[in-house]
């Protein structure tokens, strides 16, 4: 037996997908359609003419099962693209477990996430249409950095308004928006009326995604040569995210694996979305049976706790009615260090295949990501972004679980950027600074403490 | 022809070198030894068995052409390695240069940097020799983040005296060092004699990396279950890196390329040797004649301005002499952004190139280098750190050259690391705050700002 390990499953560029897979074909039931916010009917096309290119919002209402992916915006992917699926072996080992772990690495990107893969083709559908500037809000800044890099690529203004909480905590994303040739303010800001409003009842408000949306949305929506981007939630976003799981699905086949557990972290659903959404469509046509789960963090806990209703996507309430898993439009999520998931709602996609039983969907406290966290970064090299421990944790829990039943189950595992830019949240955690709210798993910790002093088999 | 443009030239892991290169076997005049401090004579292997463990010493002095890469630090290389090369299509369109430019990423190492590549075998060989823990001194923290990765590979303590220039300007770095299980001091520091001598005469001094390695070094002469570690300057070190060489020499064989010029930063001279030595043995064989330019800070230019003689490595004098480019042991640069760049000395063996003319040498100002490093950003998408900005401006300027001339010049330059550690110093930058002491070329800069207007010609 040879002692070499593969770590990565790498693809060519001349392997790189050129299409992106449209779920809406394959569902096996419908999803409930967006409202008109004043009429309470289906929203049609020209009702988001305001704010998105008509390529955009074709592809948003299509049930075309493939798109095919503008060679322009191909040429930006391919910077990148295909990224790297890693087989984690120094994870599996400092776990004992017999599990086959697998990662799918969007950290490889210009904003060091996931993100450009919808950033590139919106600024590019945008630039197309004669759009001169995208106006956006941010979290954890990893869309606005992304959106900044695309519009740089295809000569667009961007402006984009960072939740205050992450504005503060992480002042690196602005200066690397900024160094793409962005322009960033804290949301709430006071150079909006949702802006206002919001400063005028909470002058110290963290922000939230739902308040920077309407502060986007606003300014766009007076300007027709002015548009709004949004990096989640919405289908064409999901869409543009699948060449994530078309990848992987012809990195796996490489090697001759098939997944039986998948498991991605939620915020808005992107990520989720772009891996699971080919899988699904594997499992649908019986070429598969993989179990996927959404992990969401504690703090925001959409899908697990929240109620499955039409709400608004914005906290000022402009955008259309979605049928979602929300928390309310007017829920102001603590301020956790995952500052992509804190947003109210969950992709209407998403939320509909929970609803109907398609994905499973589990809730995380802070401090046992950050452990999952560190024992990744130790063993594998990669800091992950604090969204991600958040499928981590899950992942290598099952891992040990599997340890406990011998059971060589392929678990793939979306990570989807890395932490450079988050690396005081990693200080507040080894300093014990961290605080959860409510219960707190203490197993999950226990079970990396014990890996991190086995590191030494490593060797 | 094809639109389709190949941006990444990829090796598989199965295609990775197996082994370092040792130019001293193949220098045409060889280098003058190093010199014990006390004796004025040669020093031998037992003069440095109280920091190095035996295998690095013989390799610093071996002149065996190849040294076999042991499987346990080709398993670690594999977690990162081969790294990519890229042609930098995007950027040669925004600059309308007939020049081909290729770029060697180094940045998607688990630190960051091409500093993982001997930290891994230097932690794999003191791990081997019984060794418990590695001192090190760090400048930009690159260093002391690749140690402390790679001593969690091999179950060895890790202790940094970071530069506290840097450690000020930059404590993302501590921070990562920490997350992978490192301890971070800031030097100098009051924990030993050498750092406490500097304090009593400048309390407020910035540091130098001649400071922090004499506390590192002190540290670990005191103790044998202690050893040290360099991340620069040594010839085994350098030996180490010459992986990157090797992949690039790979990848430009299999489209077909040879370079005419290659363009490399040098702090230590690590980077630069790792990329150039290969190409050099080729040079030398007669099998390609490419030119070899390195570049410098313009506050820190050991090459352009030191003296060529014997000198200490770091500050208090506990080194062995080297002979070397030097701007005298006691000389503490500026504390500019490119904090791997503050070295008063040259790796003995660059100086040696430099010296018998192999090699030519520039130095350059922070500004045109931020310059260079922004362009490269919005139009390749990778924020370089502050390091290799010098190697692109002195790209940028060629590439520009050969517009003029029409001349399809094939440039590869070393992107030895990321800047996302480093984002401050671009929110400096382009906030005009970076100022130069001395001539300052506006040449450069204003094309890099002709070259930013037009980017709307990428799209």
């Amino acid at each position: 037996m040879s002692q070499v390990k593969q770590h990565k499953i790498d693809l060519a560029e001349s392997e790189m997908p050129t299409r992106w897979y449209n779920v809406l074909h394959d569902l096996p039931t419908p999803p409930p359609p967006p409202l008109h916010p004043g009429t309470g009917q289906p929203i049609g096309p020209d009702d988001l003419a305001p704010l998105f290119p008509m390529d955009l919002i074709m592809q948003e209402v299509s049930t075309d099962q493939y798109v095919d992916i503008p060679e322009e915006v191909l040429d930006v992917y391919r910077l990148w693209r295909p990224s790297p699926l890693f087989r984690a072996h120094r994870l599996e080992k400092a776990l004992g477990t017999p599990a086959r772990i697998y990662y799918k690495y969007e950290g490889v990107s210009p904003a060091g996430s996931h993100k450009p893969n919808t950033a590139v083709p919106q600024a590019y559908y945008n630039a197309k249409a004669g759009i001169k500037k995208l106006t956006t809000e941010t979290g954890a800044g990893q869309w606005g950095t992304s959106l900044a890099f695309a519009c740089a690529q295809f000569d667009l203004e961007c402006e984009v308004w960072q939740v205050r909480a992450s504005y503060d905590q992480k002042p690196y994303r602005r200066l690397m928006i900024e160094t793409f040739g962005g322009v960033v303010h804290p949301s709430p800001s006071p150079l909006t009326a949702a802006g206002q409003k919001i400063l005028a009842e909470h002058p110290d408000s963290p922000g939230s995604l739902g308040i920077a949306i309407s502060e986007a949305v606003e300014v766009a929506a007076q300007d027709p040569t002015i548009n709004y981007s949004l990096g989640s939630v919405l289908n064409h976003v999901l869409m543009h995210q699948t060449i994530i799981g078309e990848e992987t699905l012809l990195q796996l086949a490489k090697i001759g694996e098939t997944a039986d557990l998948l498991v991605g972290c939620t915020g808005g659903g992107s990520n989720f979305g772009g891996l699971m959404f080919p899988f699904l469509r594997e499992k649908w046509a019986g070429r598969m049976n993989p179990d996927v789960i959404a992990v969401e963090p504690a703090a925001c806990p959409s899908l697990t706790q929240g109620t499955y209703a039409y709400d608004f996507g914005d906290t000022a309430g402009m955008t259309p009615l979605l049928k979602m898993h929300t928390l309310g439009h007017d829920f102001i999520p603590d301020p956790i260090h995952s500052g992509g998931l804190r947003y109210h709602g969950m992709s209407p996609l998403i939320s509909h295949l929970y609803e109907t039983g398609e994905i499973g969907a589990v809730a995380k406290q802070q401090n046992e990501c950050f452990a999952a966290g560190v024992l990744f970064a130790r063993t594998e090299g990669i800091v992950p972004a604090p969204e991600p421990t958040h499928a981590l944790a899950v992942t290598i829990e099952e891992a040990l679980r599997c340890k406990e039943s011998g059971e060589e189950k392929v678990i793939v595992t979306a990570l989807c950027g890395h932490g450079h830019l988050d690396l005081p949240a990693y200080g507040a955690y080894l300093s014990g600074s961290v605080t959860d709210t409510g219960w707190e798993d203490e197993t999950l910790k226990a079970a990396v403490a014990e890996a991190l002093t086995k590191l030494p088999a490593l060797a």
